[in-house]
């Protein structure tokens, strides 16, 4: 059952590792942005720190940046700046290369190249490693050198290497993260009172939000966060495909307040979940009971929520973006990589998937929470109950507030499959006396 | 400055690893209490799961037990067990030697002896690694083989390997633990009313407390998770004796809902500081302001709060005791040791410690809450405050509510240092007026 053991360190022999220990480590980094900047003013301004703690002194060797980055002022040897990433890459000098360039193009064939002459690579790319992950490791297995990515998913938090490695031995349930600060500050304002545009335009004037916030309030940032946390956690891989993405556009103030008022909070959650049936992953709004640990999570804080057979629960939270948070992960990536060179091990691969399967979102049990502009005459509420009940989706409870003719109605449900849920929510438009179906969001816990 | 890379593997061989790889690694284990059962009952029946994900498989070879354990049920065959725990560690077929008997003695020259004879070890005793860590870390890189010890900290909660690695690069400044769950269940009972006797009680009913509780209330426990908390966050080794302990028997009714009033909770915390005096570490009851994260931390529930230059802040939370939490720690550590192992690597120390310099707890800024019954008689605040001002104390809020002729005063002070707040308090003892010093408990937060 044991994996074979390859040759060790492949491209790097044991001269050069014999060479490596007399002189600093070389570092080539790509991309020269927020993380990238943090990294290099670390790596320069606290090297003997850093050699004092971890007996390991990096050497910044070659950096390649765009011509943007190269605009901003860097506080490194103009001779470091390279416009052609290969450089980096290939540059003799170059022990182990960082990857923050972001982008699945041409970060995924340069972390190739550098895995396959032998280099580790440290890289803090949720984009590329949601789409290639498996083929980056192999490679990196194939090479027998570590590629790390820590800061791929919580920034500044802890959460790929206890995953992949203190809870190695750990039979996972469910994976909830709050991994993309925008849209929790957005949300945390709305909490707050503020409406969507302003709480948008405040992360943007505060630099949470990029100049076009889509990725983030589109929920395709934390959906690659979410294949890659439910990839490690159940060690099975699930495509970024598989993940149904829904952003927080259309959640509304009414809906927060009534969120408050049923004891719930709107967060959008990356939700990972094990069944007997497979594997799913998804990226939703979602209502989650006030007293749950993600509920007190404000602001651009980031967490994850993990729970398991043995251990039930764990919390990790804290800082999931921001350039000096991320540097950190990235450096303790580094310092792990730079020890394993110099321990001259053939790195055995720490993450393994095995085939799985993966569970379809519309197989998944969900709860529902959907409001509705009805017309207040008498019967309505009967047949929107069948139309619930047709699909065989129980009703946990009902609120209706009449505002003259029209009544705002609220209907939670217990767990059903998510196509039942959607079901008796296409055939409740057809009910002529519902207005409109003014939002849907889902419920996490009550039920389970 | 990079340090010296020794022989690889030292004891065992080549042969010996290629041999490894065809067959299961095997397993020694000391001692078979509630870890170790639960620990074995992982091995043998979750072996198909670990091999799955880990491409590992386990062969427990030989259990050193007492003769209490031995009279559990023990699912594994009588002739694994001894009574002789070195005959665990001289066992040729023992690959790993994994150590949950808890005490100094004879754990410690037992992992010594396994260190000795190449054998990695995984341990979950935290009096032992507080009391000799550097000499157990010392053996260990002589001889090129992990020393792991996740599971000393925190029970579940991945905080070893998250303070050591991923935060290798950080400069941090102070570590907040709640790393006791008998006293934090009797504390949180306390703040919905109870008194420590019923809280007591109820701890022990629920297994939370040993039938002697001594070592939790006393602080003890939390002392030596201190130690090693401020050891591998500063990178400096904190001797035990140099952790300053208050338990939590003197914590009134009264002081709880106190606490409440003014907005905060007690909480028995570990407290790990660095300044630039240089370091501390210390456990005691401590006021923290209601909104702190460690302060909905309730029940038997741990948490680590990492507060550093760059990730700003970092929680983390779990099960810090029991005996399957504690087991998928240690069983993550027994994991990683094997990987290290089938690479073959010299395995470069992962936590290195350097001199530095130690504060007295008497030099380090503390505030107090002070609680005292007096006279209720004119001039009497004056002379109080008089004896907290000699001693350049500044006080920041006085509260007193008279009852007949007594008052219960309630000073909190500024920060001062603790031998200043412990020189004032000594010189209020000598005010006629003063009745009794009822109670003297730390404020974390507010003046920082």
């Amino acid at each position: 059952m044991i994996q074979s053991c390859g040759k060790r360190f492949s491209a790097v022999g044991n001269d050069y590792r014999r060479d490596l220990m007399e002189k600093s480590i070389g570092i080539g980094l790509l991309g020269a942005g927020t993380v990238g900047g943090a990294l290099v003013r670390r790596l320069i301004g606290e090297s003997d720190a850093i050699a004092l703690k971890t007996g390991l002194t990096f050497d910044v060797r070659k950096i390649g940046v765009s011509q943007l980055d190269r605009e901003r002022a860097f506080e490194v040897t103009e001779g470091l700046l390279t416009d052609d990433p290969f450089e980096v890459v290939n540059d003799p000098t170059v022990d182990l290369v960082v990857e923050v360039m972001g982008g699945k193009d041409p970060a995924g064939d340069l972390i190739l190249a550098a895995l396959e002459a032998g280099k580790p690579v440290v890289s803090a790319n949720k984009e590329l490693i949601a789409a290639r992950g498996p083929e980056l490791i192999a490679a990196a297995e194939r090479a027998g050198v570590p590629f790390l990515f820590e800061a791929a998913v919580g920034g500044g938090i802890p959460i790929i290497r206890p995953l992949s490695e203190t809870l190695a031995g750990e039979t996972l349930d469910r994976v909830l993260g709050i991994v993309n600060g925008t849209t929790n500050y957005i949300l945390t304002q709305m909490e707050d009172g503020a409406t969507y545009q302003s709480a948008l335009e405040q992360a943007t004037e505060l630099g949470y939000a990029e100049a076009d916030p889509t990725a983030d309030v589109s929920g395709a940032d934390a959906a690659a966060k979410a294949a890659i946390l439910a990839s490690l956690a159940f060690g099975t891989w699930v495509d970024i495909h598989d993940v149904y993405t829904e952003g927080i556009e259309n959640i509304t103030a009414v809906d927060m307040s009534f969120a408050a008022e049923f004891g719930f909070v709107v967060k959008l959650v990356a939700v990972c979940e094990r069944t007997d049936a497979g594997v799913n992953a998804r990226v939703h709004p979602a209502m989650i009971p006030r007293e749950h640990p993600l509920a007190s999570i404000r602001g651009a804080t980031n967490a994850v929520f993990i729970e398991g057979v043995a251990i039930d629960s764990l919390l990790f939270a804290g800082p999931g973006a921001g350039g000096d948070p991320t540097a950190t992960a990235v450096l303790g990536d580094v310092i792990d990589a730079a020890r394993a060179m110099l321990a001259g091990a053939q790195v055995a691969p720490r993450i393994r998937f095995s085939p799985g399967d993966s569970v379809p979102f519309t197989d998944v049990q969900t709860r529902w929470y959907v409001r509705l502009q009805v017309d207040d005459r008498p019967g309505v509420l009967a047949k929107i109950a069948a139309g619930f009940g047709d699909e065989n989706v129980s009703i946990r409870s009902v609120w209706q507030e009449g505002v003259d003719e029209e009544a705002a109605l609220i209907v939670v449900t217990h767990l059903a499959p998510e196509s039942a849920q959607r079901a008796a929510l296409a055939s409740l438009e057809s009910i002529p006396e519902v207005i409109e179906v003014a939002s849907v969001i889902r419920v996490l816990g009550g039920d389970r």
